[in-house]
């Protein structure tokens, strides 16, 4: 399984440095989840509110190259991504993102009341239909839950992959596995490959209102195909000033018709340091709903097509 | 010669209409030439001031394909663009972009004076190394040329091509080149092949102090290469909310390093309608330059390395 194989990740840091935002969060609020508005009379929704969220270049460039970490965004908008994610109770990644960034996934979010507390920081999702990832438990979002400074991961894993690694994997993984409960992990197979419908139904079914989805690529360019669209509640997209130039990871949807394969709508533009921030949502291209999911979509003209 | 062939232009429309500012024309000012300032003691530059100025998709697109025309930015943004246009004394495009869009290349820009005048448009200038524009007589930029509200174009086109076309090439072409002069048209050979060093020295000798750069993708992504970021002066480009998908025409220079090909500094973002505009300068990451150069940039630590 040396495909599978990743680099140890690096020590997590002592102390916490707290993010202050330095721009009125006012802006975003017409874009992010309101879990206490009362909506139908199910209790659980079908859905959560999605929030589609990155930095790119302006070539349209998440990173220089697969699988590296490049920062692209200043620090006002990683405060923003950080506000961000206090507003959501999950945040979704793929597993490329996880192996290549190591990331803790948590909020450094402050406010007058201080940093972000462990009970309004969001659930870690680590979305691995592939089972990519081999959580070996010193991961940083590992060390963040133990340092109750987040909480521990879910990993979405596809159950035929998952029996894999059982059979035949990574021991530390599979200790890691049989351990997981004491490591604050849950593991959940995966029915399907990428179908945002199981996916998303699940997190709604564990209890998941609200999910901000990061990245990586893939899971970003999935999602803004026209026939996922009908997904997404929101995309909040910082651009930085600057070309990474050809052979990066490129946030392009597949086009599958002969426009835009994506336009976005109820715009707003906000400046944050040598940054924009784009603020929308997407006008559905396809608005065919499979008849399992048509419960939870009555209203088509609304732009909230999931009722939360 | 076929593959030269290309589609007749539409008809021009009899009626001018005027575009009109709905946004503080100030905000761009310190990224445009300024003619009158006096510098050294040299009565002619050796480089025009060059505005880098184009339109793209989220995903860093500036069209669907090939060879056509894709409509990305909306009505604030192209009075912007006419408005640039009567800033400069000319405007450059790539042969493809004279073939796909049969542009008029002139400004139906309009102040409380009127619409700009025939003194006041700059001077179309069509890049085209390989002889790929066949032009006829009856492009859109000659038709507004003979109706004065446009000047007749400059064809930059390489010499042994022209020689080519001479021998054996399209008659209509051929014919209109030997009336060039009445139907306003200047031919000017080239030696190189997108040398930017002679087209910018030859604009200059031809009296052009400045000139925006308008498209296609190979044109600017040649100049947003480290090499050529020296040639730049600012860059001023239009993101609409929208991702065309994969398959189009991309703007991303060619990577030459290990990190960002090209970076703005001096960063302004203008909301217009629902597009952004961004202006900035280069941060030149190539500050080589040849010795027959060296005589116009004494000042290496200056934005604006081409005196004027």
């Amino acid at each position: 399984m040396e495909e599978k194989s990743q680099k140890a990740p690096e020590p997590v840091k002592a102390s916490i440095q707290p993010l202050y935002a330095s721009f009125d969060l006012k802006l975003l609020e017409p874009y992010l989840p309101h879990h206490s508005t009362p909506t139908s009379a199910r209790s659980q929704p079908l859905f959560p509110h999605v929030t589609l969220t990155y930095a790119q270049s302006m070539d349209g460039q998440i990173s220089l190259s697969q699988g590296t970490q490049t920062i692209l965004s200043g620090p006002e908008t990683k405060a923003m991504t950080h506000y961000l994610r206090t507003r959501h109770d999950a945040i979704l990644v793929g597993a490329g993102t996880a192996i290549a960034d190591n990331p803790g996934l948590n909020s450094r979010f402050a406010d007058e009341n201080g940093i972000t507390s462990l009970e309004k920081q969001p659930r870690p999702v680590i979305l691995d239909a592939s089972a990519l990832w081999m959580p070996r438990g010193d991961e940083k979002v590992f060390e963040l839950g133990r340092k109750g400074e987040g909480k521990g991961p879910w990993w979405l894993v596809g159950s035929k992959e998952l029996r894999d690694i059982k059979a035949d994997g990574d021991d530390h993984t599979i200790k890691f596995i049989s351990q997981g409960g004491s490591a604050g992990m849950q593991v959940i197979t995966l029915k399907g490959h990428k179908d945002w419908q199981e996916i998303l139904q699940i997190l709604a079914r564990e209890g998941i209102r609200s999910v901000m989805i990061e990245g990586g690529a893939s899971v970003i360019n999935s999602l803004l195909e026209a026939d996922n669209q009908k997904f997404v509640s929101s995309i909040v997209v910082t651009i930085a000033p600057t070309y990474l130039g050809t052979g990066g990871v490129v946030v392009s949807p597949r086009r599958t018709g002969e426009t835009n394969e994506a336009r976005l709508k109820d715009v707003k533009w906000v400046p944050m340091g040598q940054d924009i921030v784009v603020a929308g949502r997407l006008e559905h291209k396809s608005l065919g709903l499979r008849s399992d999911c048509a419960e939870g979509t009555n209203d088509k003209n609304s732009h909230q097509q999931k009722p939360l």
